[in-house]
This record gives structure tokens, sequence and C-alpha cells, in this order.
């Protein structure tokens, strides 16, 4: 494997052109089948929803109702695995570490590759996720514990509601960052600029007014204390999709398996709205 | 009296050309010696200070190390009561409605004018005050629960130092609004846009963090009740530098009274940053 690859503490790495090329492709030859946080950290990473076709308006719409959890960076042509906009080169079958093969609402494999399951009436779309704003807040000085403690985002399915569209509905999930209050107030500042990767957050304080009874169990991902001087800080999160798709139960649909991202050629600070 | 600047809920105005020449007028003429609030919305109004120039070099590096609860928008030439930046014809001696003058950093009297106190060697500096982006708040619809309830904010000496810079050095003194947390969140949107009124919060949360150990109580101001839901938020107030003024005890200085501002011919939208 490739060292300048390997997963380390994001706010060590240096843009260097190419990475995320070199990165695809070493993903691409079957040599790295995990996590993508940490890899070419300097560009955007986009979770990975593929749809047969006859979904693919209601999914765009429920994209566009609710553009902090479903932020879309791209969507390709149908049947198509690509999306130059997003790197020239890219194969949305094969350039994923792992992917979710899902059919009636369940997942049912999670393939390293999925172009055996490829059929011309799919349509991708690729969403920003919150590996960017967490570069701009690690290059802002913002101590992010999770990532300090190797552990994965504490995440947690809220009382917040989507906007439906067609089949695709439900709960708002939200991820969760333990910041001090000066932190905090800094990290609106940072991430409003991001509104691709989720932008601002969506809640501050009292996990309760987002229908969260309990902190220390997350439905997904981590859990993570809040130490004395600290506020959680809840973002809208690009799990929110797949809670959808759970729930639309479409006979057949494929993501990213978590972690597992597509690592395009664009940087993170190209997506800076000022 | 002119009806057109008596005081009314701040988002209801609107940009009227000169209708803060007209206010200061209307001050000047000793028509109005009260609170400047809600006159002439629109336009950005001024905290006052006037020093003798012995401690001019001292109080203007004072507010260069500490722009969140000391940020300049003016200073007048030693013995001139003019800034014309800040308005053509404006007279510091006469233009705000109610003064304070100090002595050994007491306060000794409260004049309308101060054309009889002034002297050749008084250097006048105008600081950004907090009515500006409260007026921005109140447009993108965040409710400010003091003003409608016709009370002052809450203002708290909290444990953040000053840098101090000569004479002058102190506890910064922080505002507190109650803020359910998705306005909270908008709230630094905001004001991080108005760094010369003080800019973004400087804290958020917990108000034992920042040394203040009973919101019911405040060190100037009303107190206002936390509703379930809401945070409070805190941000540098322009009372700080009069805290530092009461700790040098300088043998004489002016400045406004409270709530008496002065009114600028700056429009709010002109301080808006991006």
């Amino acid at each position: 494997m490739c060292e300048a690859l390997a997963v380390k503490p994001r706010s060590e790495m240096t843009p260097q052109p190419g990475l995320a090329a070199q990165a695809r492709h070493l993903i691409r030859s079957g040599a790295w089948t995990t996590h993508t946080g940490g890899m070419a950290a300097d560009y955007v990473q986009g979770n990975l929803v593929v749809l047969p076709a006859e979904h693919a308006a209601d999914f765009l719409l429920y994209c566009q109702r609710n553009p902090k959890p479903c932020p879309l960076l791209g969507v390709a042509d149908p049947g198509s695995p690509r999306i130059p906009a997003l790197g020239a080169d890219l194969d949305l079958r094969t350039d994923l570490p792992r992917y979710r093969v899902w059919r009636d609402g369940e997942v049912v494999a999670e393939p390293a590759d999925v172009q055996a399951l490829w059929r011309e009436d799919l349509v991708s779309f690729v969403l920003g996720c919150s590996f960017s704003f967490e570069q701009a807040l690690l290059e802002s000085g913002i101590r992010l514990r999770h990532l300090e403690a190797g552990k994965n985002v504490a995440m947690y399915r809220s009382s917040l509601m989507t906007r439906p569209a067609g089949r695709f509905a439900g709960p708002m999930v939200v991820s969760m960052r333990p910041l001090p209050a000066a932190a905090a107030i800094r990290s609106v500042q940072i991430t409003s600029r991001f509104p691709q990767v989720h932008g601002a957050p969506v809640h501050v304080g009292d996990p309760r007014e987002i229908g969260i009874a309990d902190l220390a169990h997350p439905d997904y991902g981590d859990p993570i204390e809040i130490l004395p001087g600290e506020l959680p800080v809840f973002w809208a999160c690009g799990v929110t999709p797949q809670a959808a798709l759970t729930g639309a139960k479409l006979d057949f649909c494929i993501t990213h398996a978590p972690g597992a991202m597509l690592i395009t050629d664009l940087k993170n600070n190209q997506l800076a709205s000022f």
C-alpha cells in the first residue's frame, strides 16, 4: 500500500496535486477496502447513493428539499458510473473501498466493488460529507475529540423531520461534536462557509430539544463524553438519506459503506462560500 | 418633538435619508434628553469616551487590544468635537442626549450638553454599540425579548479579562440575550458580519464558565429569564471601557450616559463585513 495515503491526523496532511486520483486508483486496485478518513485530506469526500431511475426524480427532490442533511455535489446520467465534474477518471462502481447493497430496505451485502451489479437504469448521487468541514475546523485549531480518540462521530436520529418527497421521508440524523463555548461559536462561523458539506449546525445545547433522550447511546457511531465546559453541537448528517432509503424500502439500491467514501478531485477550500 | 423620531420597535423603522442628522438636530436643540434606542434605527449609534490627551494614546491602545468590547468607529483630533467621517455636521459636545462627567473615577454629573466643560486637550473616541447588531438580528426575524419587554439588556462583569494598556484594564463586561438554539446559531452568523459593533458572541451556555454566578442579578441593565429551550448568548459589551475608566480613576473624563448614544450618518448595513 501507499504510505502517503495511510490514515493520519487530517491536520497533518498537506495538499498534493493528484493525491485524490492516486487514492482512487489505490482503492480501485482493491488494495484499500476500509475507511477513507484522513486519505487525501484536502479533497472533498462524498456519500454515494445509487437508485433505479424510476426513483431518481423523487430522490433528487428530497435532496433539494433537505439541503442540510443531503447536500448534492453531483448527479450522474442514467446508467453512467461517471461524474466528470468530481473527477475526470472516476468510476463510481470501483472507486469506493466498500459498498452497501440494499434490497427491500435491508443491507444484503457489503462488497468492495459493484461492477457485477451495475445496470443501465441506475442513477448515482454524490452528497457532501462532514470530513470537509471537520478539516476546516481542525485547520482553525478546533480539537475534535472523536478523531483524537480514533472513534467514529456520534450520530442520533433526531425529532427534526425532513421534508418528504415521494417515498423518501424520515427523521434528520445529526452528528454531535462536544466543543467548548468559544469553539462552538467559531464552529458556526467556519461551517457556515461550507453549505455543500452540511453547513452551519442545526442545534446546540440541550439534546432533548431535538428529541435525543440520551447522548450516551448514539444511534450510529461511537458515544463521546461531554466534558465540563463543553456544549454538544449538532450538525445535519449524511446518514439521513440512508435512513430515508431504509424507510423507502426500494427493491434495490447501492450506497457507500459507512466511512468508506468517494474521494473527489474537488479541494475542500473550493467549497468555501466566502 | 418629532413623531418620526419617537422610540418604536426598531424593526418597524425604514431608512430615511437625513434621519440621523434630523435626530442629532433634535437632540442638539435640547428637545430630546433620553434614550436613543429606536431613533433613526438604520443608522449606526456609538458610545462616546472623551479623555485628556495625556491618556489618549493608552486608551487608543486599549481599544486596539480589545476590539470586541471596544470597537473603534472614530477618533477626533485633540480639542475637536467633530468626526466628519461619522457625520458632516456632528458636534460631540451637544449631539448626545445625556452625558456622564467623571472625576477621579466617579460620576459627578449627568448634563445634557458638555460645551461648558470642553477643553482644548480633550480627545474623543466613538465606539460601536450593540444597537446595530440588534437591528440586524431583528431584521432576520430573531426575537429579542428584552426589547419586547421594554427593558435594558442584562449585562455582567465576566471573568474574561481585557488586555491592559497603561492605566486601562479590567474585566470584560458582557451583554446577554436568551435565544432558542436555532436563533443562537443564526445570531453567530449575523453578528460575525459586524465586527465594528462587537461582532460574534464571546460565550454561549453555562454562565459560570465566564465567572457569572447568577444570571438573575446582572451588574448593569435588567434581569431577563432564560425560558425552556433557550441558551444564554453573551456578547462583548460597550460598558467594558466605562468599567476600565472607573478603574483608571482619571481626574477628568466624559462619556455618554447609558442608552443615550451618538447617532452617526453611517448606515448599519455599511458595517457588514461580507
